[in-house]
C-alpha cells in the first residue's frame, strides 16, 4: 500500500507541479504596463476593461486556474523564507500601483496559497521585529525586543538560566537536518530580524560588544548579537551571510572596508575572527563585484558584508550611482542561491529580509517603501523562477504591519503617491497614502501658521524623500497591530491557510521540511495525525475517480 | 461508477465535516474573557502565556488541527453570503480586542480557507460599496456608484441600452436553479450593498422615483431600486427581505408604521403593491416582535422593513432600550434562516450584509464600529451552528477597507479603544486607533487654537459617539483601497484561497452551488472541468480530498 501511495504522490506532485506553474507566471492581468521607470507616471488602463465580458472572462480563468491548481505533496528539500519588514498588506497594495496598475499582482501574490498571521508579542499589543522574528523563526512569542529568549525573562536581563531560557529555530533545525543555510538581509545583519535566525538575546540593540557593556552586562560572558553570529552554534554553520552592519564587527579602533570606524569596544575583529574559523573554502567579500566573483564551485562559506551599517535605500543607491559597489537585495538572494543550489544532493534553507520597507515607512517615505516592497518581489521572482515547485517550498511573510493607510476615492491611473482628492471641509487637497503618525505630522501644516494645512500641490511628490502626512508628531512612525498575509508556493504550501498565530509558521515550515520536531527519524513531534480510514476512503476515491475521468464520464 | 462516487464523497464529506467541526469551534486561544462588556474594560491575559511551552503546544495544536482538516467535496445546496460593510483587516484584528484579547479569533476566522481581494472598480482606485457589490455579486467590475450596468454605460445614464448593459447574479442563478432566496440588511434594503442582490441601476443613490425624477429621468420607465425590489425580476421572487428603509416605499404624503413619512413622489406605496403581489401566504413586518411571531411553517414570503432608514446603531439600540422593537442583526439572520431552512428539500441562497461597520467608520467612531463588527461575527456564529457543513457553504467577506489604522506600541492589556502611547515629540498622549480622515480632524485639535493638539487623556473613550483623530478634514471618512478577506467554510470552501479580483467570487460561489454558468444540465461555463480536463480535475479532486489522509499515513 506504501508503495502505491507514493508512485501516486509522484505523480501528482508532477501534475502539481507544472499546474502551478502555469497558473502563478502567466500574468494574466499584467495587460497594459505603465512606460514609466519607479511608477513616476500614471499608468494606462487597459481599454477592455469598460467591458463586463472583460471582467467575466477574467473570473472564468481565475476559477478554471484554481481547480487545476493541485497541492505539491512531498518533502520540501529545499526552504527559502522571505520576511518583507514592516510590508502590510496597505503596502503590498500601494505597489501594484507603483509598479503598474491595479490587477498587477506582485510575485508572489501569484502563489497559490495564502495565510495571514496575527502579530502581537507577550506583552505588546503591537509588536516589533525581534518579537516576531522569534515568533516567525523559533516558533515563541516572547517580549518586545527580545529575540529568542522565553517571555518569562525580563527584556535587557544579562542574569537569567540561558540554557533554561534560550532557544534558536528553523536555522538550527535545518543545519542539524544537514542542510546547507544561509542569511540574507538589506539591515544590518546583527539587526532584530536576521538575529532572530541564529542569536538569543534579551535586548536586540546589543548588536556589539560595547552596548551589552554600557547596559552594565559582562560581555565576556554574555555574548553581543555580532559574536554569536561568528561564533554562536549556529552562526558559525551558516553557509551564506550576506548584509550589512560591519560597524559591529569591527573594533572602533580600526577602520573598515570603506573606511568608516567600527563600533566594538573589546577590540576583537569578528570579521578576522571568521576567517580564521573558516580557513579552507571561505571567502570574504564587502562589495558588489566581489559577490559576484564569488568562486561558487569552490567556496562553501561566504561572509558579505557590504555597509557599514544598514544599506541604503535603492532609490539612494540609483541617485548616488552605486549600482556597480552596492549589491539590491535581489543580487544578495542570486549569489546566496547560487551557493546553495550548487549541491544537488543537499537541501537547504535560506532566509531572507527585506528590511528597508519598515524603514521606509518609519521615515515617512511612502516612495522609499514601495521601491522596497518591488525589489522584495523581485527577489523572490528570481528565487520561484531558479528552484523547482517540487522540492523547494516559498514562504514569504511580513513581521508585523505599519500605519500607512491608503484612501479617497482617486481616479483609476492616478499616481498612487500623488493627489488622491480634495478636502470637501477646506478644499486642499490630500495625498492617497499617508501615515497615523510620523514626522510627516510636521508637513502637514504650514510652517509658521500649524493652524493651516499644506497645500500638498506644491510639494514634489516625485521627490523620494518627501514625507507624507500623519496624524501624530512621532520621531518614528510606528508600526501597525494588523495581521500580516502569508504566501506561500512549493511542497506543502497548501498547509499555509486560514487565520493563525504567528508562532505557528515555524511548526508548518519544519512539518514540510521534516525538521527539528518533525524530523524523519526520532521527531517528537505529534502532529502526525495517525488516522488509517481516512486514507482507505482515499484510495478508493482515487482509483474511483481515475477511472471514471480516464473515461471521459465524470460531471464533477 | 457513479453510485460509488456518491457513497465515498459522502463518506470523505463526514468526516471532513466532523474535523471541520471540531477545529473551528473549539476556540482554543479564548481561554480567559475579560469580564467586561462591550469592552469597556481592559482584557486580562493568561498567564501562561509567559512561558515558551505555551507557545510551543499552540503552535503543535494548530499544525495538527490543519492536518486533520479535509475540504468537503460536495455541491453547496445552500449558501450563506456574509458581507460586513467596509470591515477591514484593522477593523477585525481590533474587534478581536473589543471581545476579550488578542488572540481572539471572530467566528469566521476559524473557518477553514482564506482568500484576499482587490476591490477597485474601473474608475476608481478605492471603490464604494455600488461597484463592489456588483463585482462580488454578479461577478462584473464597474464604475463608481453603479449597480449591476456595465462598465460602458456612464454612472447616472438612464438612456442607454437597458437589455444589452443590465444583469443580475447570484440571487438570479439561485432563483432559477429553485432555491429559496432572501436578502438581510441593518441598512436601508434599497442601499447600495442589499440592491446589488437584486436591482440594476447606474446610480446607487436612485432608492425611489423621487431620486431618479429629480436626475431628469422618467421613474415610470426607469424603475428605482424599491421599484426593482417589489416589482423586479430578482425582488419579486425573494423569500426573505428584511432591513431599513420604508421611506422608499412609502408615499411622501404618508406615514409609515412609525409615523414618520415617506420620500416617493409617485404616490405609491410599495409595502401594500408587495402585499397584493403576494396575496397568499405572505407578511408584512415592521419591528422586532413582528418578526420573532411570524408562522414559519405557513408563511413563504416576508417583507420586514424596521426602519424608516437605516437601522440604528446596535449601542444606540441598547442605549435608547429599544432591544424589545429592534431586531439586531443577528435576530433577522436567525428569522431568516427559520424562513429558508423549513424545507429540507430546497436548497437556498441568503445573503446578509453587516452595514453599520461601514458607516461607524465614516462617522470616525470605532467604538461603534467594533460592536457591529462583533453583532456580525455573532451573526455569523449562528448561522454556521445551525446549518450543515457538508451542504451549506458559508462565504464571508467585505466590500472595501477603510482608514482606521492600530497603531504605537500600547503593552498587552489596554483598552483597544484607549490611549496607546504618548508622543515622543509633544508628549502628548495619542489613541491606538485613529482615522486617516474624517470629522475627527476637528477633534484633534484644541478649539479656538488648532496649532495645538488636544489632550486625549481628557476625553471620554467609553463614549461610543466620541470621534477619534483623522489627518484630513473630510465631512465623512473615506473607504480605503487595501484588499478585503474572504473566509470560507462549508462544500468547496477550498477553492476560495490566494489573492484574487473580487469580481471572481460570484464564479467560485455558483461553481460551488452549481447554479448560474455552472448548473447541472446546461450550464454554459467552461470552466466546468468535466467538459474539458477530467484527469486534471480527477487528480485535483483525489488530492483535495487524500491530502489529510496520506499525510497520516506517511511517516513524515
Amino acid at each position: 500500500m506504501k508503495a502505491v501511495i507514493t508512485v501516486v504522490t509522484a505523480l501528482l506532485v508532477a501534475v502539481a507541479a507544472t499546474n502551478e506553474v502555469h497558473r502563478s507566471y502567466d500574468n494574466d492581468h499584467q495587460h497594459q504596463r505603465s512606460s514609466s521607470i519607479n511608477g513616476r507616471q500614471a499608468a494606462t488602463i487597459d481599454p477592455a476593461e469598460a467591458t463586463s465580458d472583460f471582467w467575466r472572462q477574467k473570473a472564468q480563468e481565475t476559477l478554471k486556474a484554481k481547480l487545476q491548481e493541485a497541492p505539491v505533496i512531498a518533502k520540501a528539500k529545499n526552504v527559502i523564507y522571505f520576511i518583507g519588514d514592516g510590508m502590510s498588506a496597505q503596502t503590498i497594495a500601494a505597489t501594484r500601483m507603483y509598479l503598474g496598475n491595479e490587477n498587477k499582482m506582485l510575485s508572489f501574490e501569484q502563489f497559490p496559497y495564502l495565510a495571514t498571521a496575527k502579530t502581537y508579542c507577550v506583552n505588546r499589543q503591537v509588536a516589533d521585529s525581534a518579537c516576531t522574528a522569534t515568533a516567525y523563526l523559533s516558533g515563541v512569542k516572547t517580549n518586545y525586543g527580545m529575540i529568542n529568549v522565553g517571555p518569562h525573562v525580563p527584556r535587557y536581563s544579562c542574569t537569567y538560566n540561558r540554557t533554561e531560557s534560550e532557544f534558536l529555530g528553523l536555522l538550527k533545525w535545518a543545519q542539524e537536518a544537514d542542510m546547507a543555510t544561509g542569511v540574507v538581509t538589506n539591515a544590518r545583519i546583527t539587526h532584530a530580524t536576521p538575529a532572530g535566525a541564529y542569536a538569543s538575546i534579551t535586548n536586540r540593540d546589543w548588536e556589539d560588544d560595547s552596548y551589552v557593556t554600557n547596559a552594565g552586562c559582562d560581555a565576556t560572558k554574555y555574548p553581543d548579537v555580532a559574536h554569536q553570529l561568528v561564533h554562536g552554534e549556529v552562526g558559525k554553520r551558516l553557509n551564506v551571510i550576506l548584509g550589512g552592519g560591519r560597524r559591529h564587527f569591527v573594533p572602533s579602533t580600526q577602520m573598515d572596508d570603506e573606511n568608516v570606524a567600527g563600533s566594538r569596544a573589546d577590540g576583537r575583529n569578528l570579521i578576522n575572527e571568521w576567517k580564521e574559523a573558516h580557513p579552507n573554502n571561505a571567502t570574504y567579500v564587502w562589495n558588489k563585484s566581489g559577490l559576484q566573483s564569488i568562486d561558487v564551485t569552490n567556496i562553501e562559506n561566504v561572509l558579505g558584508l557590504f555597509d557599514s551599517s544598514h544599506s541604503l535605500y535603492n532609490l539612494e543607491i540609483d541617485d548616488q550611482q552605486l549600482g556597480a559597489v552596492k549589491p539590491k537585495l535581489t543580487d544578495m538572494v542570486d549569489a546566496a542561491l547560487k551557493m546553495l543550489t550548487k549541491d544537488k544532493d543537499k537541501g537547504y534553507f535560506l532566509f531572507v529580509e527585506g528590511a528597508k520597507i519598515d524603514m521606509a515607512h518609519h521615515d515617512s517615505r511612502p516612495r522609499l517603501a514601495l521601491e522596497e516592497t518591488a525589489e522584495f518581489s523581485r527577489a523572490i521572482e528570481l528565487a520561484r523562477n531558479i528552484t523547482a515547485l517540487d522540492d523547494t517550498l516559498i514562504v514569504v511573510s511580513s513581521d508585523h504591519g505599519h500605519t500607512m493607510t491608503y484612501n479617497g476615492y482617486p481616479k483609476r491611473g492616478s499616481d498612487i503617491l500623488g493627489i488622491g482628492g480634495y478636502s470637501d471641509e477646506d478644499g486642499l487637497p490630500y495625498t492617497t497614502l499617508s501615515y497615523a503618525n510620523g514626522e510627516g505630522y510636521y508637513l502637514t501644516y504650514k510652517e509658521g501658521n500649524p493652524a493651516e494645512r499644506v497645500d500638498f500641490s506644491q510639494y514634489d511628490l516625485t521627490d523620494h524623500q518627501t514625507l507624507y502626512m500623519a496624524t501624530v508628531p512621532l520621531n518614528a512612525e510606528s508600526h501597525g497591530g494588523e495581521d500580516v498575509a502569508v504566501f506561500a508556493s512549493g511542497p506543502m504550501a497548501h498547509i499555509f491557510r486560514g487565520n493563525m498565530e504567528q508562532n505557528v509558521l515555524p511548526n508548518l515550515i519544519s512539518y514540510a521540511a521534516k525538521i527539528g520536531k518533525y524530523k524523519e527519524n526520532g521527531g517528537d513531534g505529534d502532529g502526525q495525525p495517525g488516522s488509517g480510514s481516512s486514507l482507505a476512503l482515499c484510495i478508493q476515491l482515487m482509483v474511483v475517480c481515475g477511472v471514471t475521468a480516464l473515461l471521459g464520464q465524470l460531471k464533477w
